[in-house]
């Protein structure tokens, strides 16, 4: 065959493969498939075979009925979960429970080329270092989505690092994280991210207390120089960024703040965090003292943190804050003069501490105590007027419990977290008792709020949460536990188990487990659910030669034409293009020693049109969706030859997209 | 309260909590459940109006039926998943589609505590270091479960790193990474890993060539200096490591070894590799030279490669290999005179080849030629004894086509890899028809090889997996197919899509597609699907205080009563336990630029009783499974107050489960 004939042929079958692809996608859709059965029809002759052959029961084949996702149908929810020291969040669809994407966030992950090479990402992810000290991972615990008027959007979700106080930004257009902000005083931030009802702040508490910049001071000074934190990170949704310098903290005891809300509707300006170790214990096992978690276990009564936020940003804009580590901080005695904190007890060592949607009631679980305790937001603000309370240690007004305590309900061992559905209900985790309280959301009549039922789950439940059940507007239809052992539910993979995370069926009166999902990637601790269709994400990047840190078109952006490698001294300057199936230029020449500065735009524009990057011998990992230009750098340290190539199955001719990087001694 | 009623009340209070949980573990199980369905009764009153409401075709409600897992029950198989360039690995449950487990292999992960300080991690992996660049990354394509008697025998699994041509070995005891070995003269590695049917070797092909060593040499000289390879990694099954001084590569001509197949029964001690770029295309495409993927598939035949490695392993042994880069190699010349090494034509681009399960054929798929060519055994052999061939530029003979070649398929555009099940059927992927064909495998009457039926996928298939379908004994039931694009299929995440793996249910002569399955968390390249009862996991380590590197209980195993903290110069070593709920010593002082070296062991012996271990302002990571000793290292730089911490929900006074870091100015 002639050269000519067979690059004819050649492009032929590139156009082929594109072919395939577009037929492809129009093939197995629902709209060929059968017709779905009918109420009145009779079950598939075969159906109840298959269920006896498996040994299912009727309410296991109404759970399998319930979840299963036909090929190209779209889970309704998309829940957004926490990794914990995975460091990364995960997306999963519902009723599905599929994990439909890995984000990654603090952790560098290869297969999103996150963290290894990029250098928008590298600089994002070093704006995160503590002290010098290179940070790539994190601990994240409370994944907030951004709202409009207490309702998610489906724009932002943000994300903490337990470890070392920090918090994400994620972009849902895209899904990638853009921002990493670290907390210049605190060292550890159990209790975020949560968010005000119009995003303007998003909210994170400190835990385990230390100096104000963790600076060393001998354990034995705790109650005089360790204090505790609650810092507001200021939100631009425009530039889709927090504003460090427009953000900032209240100081508070060193108490462990843990678990915050935000106000809404009637109770919109405030924010509730409860906290334990009001013992202000300090461990010391080795020395004979009680361990900490008994030490911080002595008292009846925590305290519940009670602040204004507006208040706080007014005096804070009123020049009242002091800088400490670069950040505006309220110190204590301003942020009581100024009426922005109070506390009121809550029993004992709580742990959750969410706010009704209509914003009236604070329910708080002391997870010592059989009770969640239920706070009417207008008998606080009644106290707050009529200076009913007491100062702590530390001159924080301390309001009169039976004051500001509305009513409680009995509900189990270990109360933990609340949610709520759409037909007036509330939803416990219960700890101890591995099971899940439903109780009666009541109103005035502290009578009226009441146990219903109790369901088992399997086993340690820890967070739970519900369709879009912490916001205005709950939709019920899912509750999802996140159970925090896994024992004997799935099969055997070692002594590191998954968790097991389990849909609960709560339409139409049902209250069911009707799926256990394993989560072997990370330990989810918290997790939020939006409708999917309120998500807008990108299918492409907007124009090929996209930044998508800074979110623009990239000046390096390079078009098909417009590939070279330029040199200049030592530094090589090579502007690349990636399309199926081959990088132009194919050849990169070198010498050892010499710095490299590599960007890559993927010229494609189809849906899914996506290419990874790596090289050989090299650290560095890529992924190139569709229209993104990536920069790396690179200082070529040893001479060879080195093959860099596609890493995404892009096309028939994949395996061949690869070129070779020959660095001369 | 007194103190001591107190202390006495706590003690009770983590008694309760232990109860809680022993409670917990038996409470859902199956056996306290409902009586399942009988095929003769009726279906459950709502089923079909949940499936009506729901849209769910009769298609639909079988495939729920056969994919759902009721709550604690098992699935009945485990696929191993490479994860493409996340670098590690996933476990995934069949029939439910679940994912049970990732497994940290070349990348860092943080919830496993795998790249983040365990000192034992980081030496293993820096041994996949290359040339002093630390590589913390790779591209995993194809596991490979270890086999007995060519059957999977649960013990250990094999995966490749194709970026930097690296093999690492996993035991299916704990599911943990425990060697990387490095290439020492390739580069690129995608055709591994397959292992002989003793796991005798584990077998690794080369991919884009470069000289031995990945030397530099121009682009100009590539016939003459770049070389292929083939890699026999020696495997210890009794110490459960490869032994690198005991393997041995064979030197192959510059063509682009791809998928390798190891013979089994009737031609085990021979395996199989296709390649591809017989043509030896470079590239150039700046310089107006045809793009690689055009200049590679200029011709119709590439060549299988066909090698004895008992052969291989007599000529090393008796002296006959050369040491390069301290691996023993078989020159080429060396190779060709012993009878190991052999080419037969290929149509065309080849990417898949396969041994059918009686070991009598090997199967290979030309991505550019609509058939599958089906080469005899027997005829090879015949071919090799009578001299039938020509020699190829490298002088290795080219055995005759039309004597080899035994039979061909025409099943439809870009088919790459097949598999089997228990009836006599071949499944190959097609990639440019996104479809799955079903073949009979024939016998010595060509035309009984037969193409049976095609099943459209969504969409771009890759590899294809069955139930130990590449077994001397496949199981049938199911095939898994791994699509490379899933465009349309899930809810919206994005540019960056997740893969869609489906499962097919192929028993009682059905061929259905029965489950999508997103995966977002990497690009799973191949799989291998074992029969769960075959893995003998363990549930906790064998005895307090061990090393799950070495396997054996550690020097550094403290136990109750000795935990101390020791200090040498300006060096301190810590003798640390955690169990529910505190880490023992609970306050760690030291002085800023102390090296500090860390133990923890996790006393824990219950099943899922995993400590984490986190510590503030600090790159440390740890997962501490019961019995589990770890040691980190840290050169402290900065002076402060660090809270370290249990990261796994262990319990319910798990957040009081953290101690002080003090590091004194």
């Amino acid at each position: 065959m002639k050269p000519a004939l067979k690059r004819t042929l050649m492009i032929g079958l590139l156009a082929l493969l594109l072919a395939g692809l577009i037929a492809g996608c129009n093939r197995g859709r629902r709209d060929e498939t059968p017709e779905p059965v009918s109420a009145e029809g009779d079950l598939p002759a075969n159906a109840l075979q298959i269920a006896a052959e498996r040994g299912l029961t009727p309410d296991d084949i109404n759970a399998a009925l319930k979840t299963f996702m036909p090929s190209g149908q779209w889970d309704e929810y998309l829940m957004f979960a926490s990794g914990g020291h995975s460091g990364n969040m995960m997306v999963i669809g519902i009723p599905s429970m599929r994990i439909l994407k890995h984000i990654a966030v603090f952790t560098p992950e290869a297969w999103q080329g996150y963290g290894f090479g990029a250098r928008d990402i590298e600089e994002m992810l070093d704006a995160g270092n503590v002290n010098g000290v290179k940070i790539r991972m994190g601990d994240t615990h409370h994944p907030a989505l951004s709202e409009t008027e207490g309702d998610y959007d489906g724009q932002y979700v943000f994300i903490n690092d337990k470890a070392s106080a920090r918090v994400a930004v994620i972009d849902l257009r895209d899904f990638e994280t853009k921002q990493i902000v670290k907390d210049p005083n605190i060292i550890s931030n159990h209790g975020s991210t949560f968010v005000t009802p119009n995003t303007e702040y998003v909210v994170q508490g400190a835990q385990y207390a230390t100096p104000l910049g963790w600076e060393y001071a001998p354990i034995e000074e705790y109650e005089e120089k360790y204090r505790g934190l609650i810092t507001l990170w200021k939100f631009n949704r425009e530039t889709g960024r927090i504003v460090p310098e427009e953000s900032f903290s209240i100081e508070a005891p060193p108490y462990w703040q843990d678990l915050c809300d935000a106000g809404k509707l009637v109770s919109d300006g405030w924010a509730f965090c409860n906290s334990f170790n009001t013992e202000m214990a300090t461990g010391g096992i080795e020395d004979g003292n009680p361990p900490i978690e008994a030490g911080a276990s002595q008292r009846d009564m925590d305290y519940l943190h009670i602040f204004n936020w507006q208040r706080a940003e007014a005096a804070v804009k009123a020049g009242k804050a002091e800088m400490i580590n670069g950040m505006a901080v309220l110190r204590m005695p301003v942020a009581v003069e100024e009426g922005v904190l109070y506390l009121a007890p809550e029993p004992k060592s709580p742990h959750g501490a969410d706010v009704t949607p209509d914003g009236k009631y604070i329910v708080v679980s002391g997870k010592l105590d059989p009770h969640v305790t239920i706070y009417a937001f207008d008998k606080i603000e009644q106290a707050i007027a009529g200076g009913n309370w007491e100062l702590d240690p530390f001159g924080v007004p301390v309001l009169n419990y039976d004051a500001v305590k509305h009513a409680q309900i009995e509900l189990g061992l270990g109360p933990l977290h609340s949610i709520f559905d759409d037909q007036g209900f509330g939803y416990t985790s219960l700890f101890l008792d591995s099971a899940v309280a439903k109780w009666k959301v009541g109103d005035e009549d502290p009578e009226s709020w009441q146990m219903v039922e109790k369901l088992p789950v399997q086993y340690n439940i820890g967070h739970l949460t519900a369709a879009e059940g912490d916001t205005v507007s709950p939709d019920g239809k899912y509750v999802v536990v996140l159970n925090k052992w896994s024992v004997d539910r799935f099969a055997p993979v070692g002594p590191l188990l998954p968790q097991n995370i389990q849909l609960v069926d709560i339409s139409d009166g049902n209250f069911k487990v009707i799926y256990d999902m394993a989560m072997g990637i990370g330990e989810p601790h918290n997790a939020q659910i939006i409708k999917t269709d309120k998500i807008n994400a990108w299918t492409a990047y907007p124009e090929v030669g996209w930044d998508p840190i800074k979110q623009e078109k990239s000046e390096y952006a390079t078009l098909p034409g417009e590939e070279r490698i330029e040199r200049n001294g030592n530094t090589v300057e090579i502007f690349m293009t990636s399309v199926r199936s081959h990088f132009t230029p194919e050849r990169v020449r070198v010498k050892k020693g010499d710095h490299v500065i590599w960007h890559i735009t993927n010229i494609e524009t189809a849906h899914d049109a996506t290419h990874g990057f790596q090289l050989g011998g090299h650290n560095i990992s890529l992924s190139l969706e569709p229209g993104e230009t990536v920069t790396f750098e690179l200082d070529v340290s040893n001479d060879g030859t080195y093959a860099y190539y596609c890493t995404e199955f892009c096309s028939a001719l994949h395996l061949e997209m690869m070129g070779y990087l020959l660095v001369e001694p």
